[in-house]
């Protein structure tokens, strides 16, 4: 698109097997060949909308008091937005971490100065719910609880639910990130006690970067309004604004509005929640059965995998390099993602966004082509083993 | 392009007469037709081409420490984040305010609970110099002095470069607000005592909404890193990530930079910053010798007008109504922008962005044509009167 293109691509794009940003559809893009006033009454109509169906998606509705509230920047944006609105002056908040984004609300809380807690568990294992509750029970101090549902890190879909059941009991108010998993993977937020749920544009309703948004209902959003610690992350001074003229307080990434109100008539086309989650379960399950043929090992046990991304260990093979897998795979118009765990060597392969079950063949091919061509084995390093124990050659004597 | 149009809109676009978003060429959305992944190296070249022409444009460099910082979200995101990240714990700001921008930076200090002082002027002065320095000379706790240079809310161009040098010889760092001005307006940042100037994609440069970046002195920002006061506006910690691997650390707005690159490019190509300025001068100009024809009053004084954004002063004609003004002129394909100040009615209109002199001549018709549509004369309530006086119409006996 440039005019003086510095990296020339090919005419077909590349497919993104990424958590987001993800591969969108071409009318999504095109929705934003559009420059909207952001002050425009026709623009403030759009985000309405939007806002009207997000609490659709999640069978939420405005008369319980239920409000999607919109704010620009990154998912971290939106959960940071809910600490730093939310939690009252002497509030305390126990983190349920067993990945990267659990951690992050670690460092969240540390920079607003926020009491927490953690509860925390191997990246290949749920969080232990007996725990939780002892540990809500040991501490009357919690008065809120953060937990993310599906953990981009490994892939593990959390039981979000009955951590929303046990911190209803304990008298908590739960966040839920459901960044990777809402609209593709139900989830019964009012019944389950859910009472802050935070995703962005750019993942399963497979939308262009730009905003987050958070479900919740209104008299808990401005429960604690004279007491945010951020202006631009104000969730309730951001849902003041919506009620009173409609409109973003400072400037929305208005293109990106635009793209995410095609991406949700796409998705109400398509059929909605269940055939979203009918075509990602498709594609995982593809994905799988190709990765699995080829030798490649998952990392995570079986029950515990959901359909939205997955950690592939990395083979053990001294022919095996990730830098040049994942060239070797970009040339070849495919982009995956490198792993993120701490203990263990792996790469990610997402299956969300405008990608179907022929894509994914298409990427296993080409997978399997570079497997040939780099002649590596794909089995793994043992999953229970140090992926350094292999350099301890030397045999003791 | 959406496959049920809530608006049916003509084939041609309306121009924004915004300070932004604004009207962009067609190139610039163009380049949003591609999703680009967050993690790909091609990808981190280009955002590392954009901080490095941004600090060219600032005529700033790294050898001499200074750094481009890319944030997602609006520009006030770009500000709060200097506040949340530069200013130590026991720091004080004063704030030099004469209009909106100037006070949201108040909220801002509020929410962070950061000390701060005020020197606020009327709308349609520029601050009291001496003041300033009497004030920092009493004051030896200020370590921040925070300034909008051009304030969208009356269009009035502050003398920035003096503030920095006052601020400079009293020892405060020195923030500068140069949302609408960066890019079309030169600014000697380096000579003047501005330590962080922030700027936003979608005003001057002509890109889309999405990120905003701060420009500033690699000590500086580092300075107190480990004091900042929110994660997702943690300058450090992001100016720390792109020189551990060139990402950013949170999924940024990959479509908004990829217009910005081209953005980049149409502006080198125009002239640069010289072409730019003199683009948008003859744009107000044009605007000007226009609205004056017509009737219509500006609200500043000539001197302190900038070439960014004319507010006028509404009519005092029964006949006129803002909501129908702007509806009328929306329909002919033109989208204005409301007031914004305490005491005095306005509206507003901006001149930048893709845009050019015969734009403005076509706003200034169809501005010509719904006055004798909506038969006003456009005299407005005198400048210096209360805007409610004229409904004391009962004589005092």
């Amino acid at each position: 698109m440039n005019s003086e293109p510095s990296h020339p691509s090919s005419a077909r794009e590349k497919l993104l097997f990424t958590p987001g940003p993800l591969t969108t559809s071409t009318r999504v893009k095109q929705a934003m060949l559009r420059d909207a006033g952001s002050w425009h009454c026709e623009f403030n109509e759009r985000i309405q909308w939007i806002r009207d169906q997000l609490l659709a998606i999640a069978e939420l509705s405005r008369s319980e008091g239920w409000e999607a509230v919109l704010l620009p920047g990154s998912g971290t944006h939106g959960i940071e937005s809910v600490f730093a609105t939310c939690v009252p002056p002497h509030g305390k908040v126990c983190v349920v971490t067993n990945g990267a984004y659990g951690e992050r609300m670690i460092r969240m809380l540390q920079h607003l100065q926020i009491a927490y807690t953690v509860l925390r568990s191997p990246e290949n294992e749920l969080p232990d719910l007996t725990l939780l509750d002892a540990l809500l029970t040991a501490d009357p101090a919690i008065t809120h609880v953060a937990a993310v549902h599906c953990e981009t890190t490994s892939g593990i879909l959390n039981p979000i639910e009955e951590i929303g059941n046990i911190s209803r009991r304990h008298g908590c108010l739960l966040l839920a990130d459901a960044m990777s998993s809402f609209g593709a993977i139900p989830i019964a937020v009012a019944g389950a006690g859910i009472d802050f749920l935070v995703s962005s544009a750019n993942k399963c309703l497979a939308g262009v970067p730009g905003f987050c948004f958070v479900l919740a209902r209104r008299e808990i959003l401005l429960a604690n309004e004279n007491n945010a610690r951020s202006l631009s992350l104000n969730l309730a001074d951001q849902l003041r604004g919506f009620e009173a003229n409609g409109q973003f307080r400072f400037t929305p990434p208005t293109h990106s509005l635009l793209a995410f109100e095609q991406a949700l008539r796409e998705f109400i086309s398509e059929g909605g929640l269940t055939a979203r989650n009918r075509r990602y379960q498709s594609n995982h399950t593809a994905l799988l059965a190709g990765m699995r043929k080829f030798g490649f090992k998952v990392y995570l046990a079986p029950e515990l995998q959901s359909c939205i991304i997955t950690a592939f260990h990395c083979p053990a093979d001294s022919s095996f390099d990730f830098a040049g897998f994942y060239r070797s795979l970009s040339e070849k118009g495919f982009i995956i993602y490198p792993g993120k765990l701490t203990h263990v060597e792996t790469f990610r392969i997402a299956n969300i966004g405008h990608l179907f079950e022929s894509d994914v063949f298409a990427l296993v091919n080409a997978i399997a082509a570079v497997k040939q061509e780099m002649g590596f084995d794909a089995s793994p390093v043992p999953a229970d083993a140090d992926p350094f124990a292999n350099f301890q050659t030397v045999p003791l004597l």
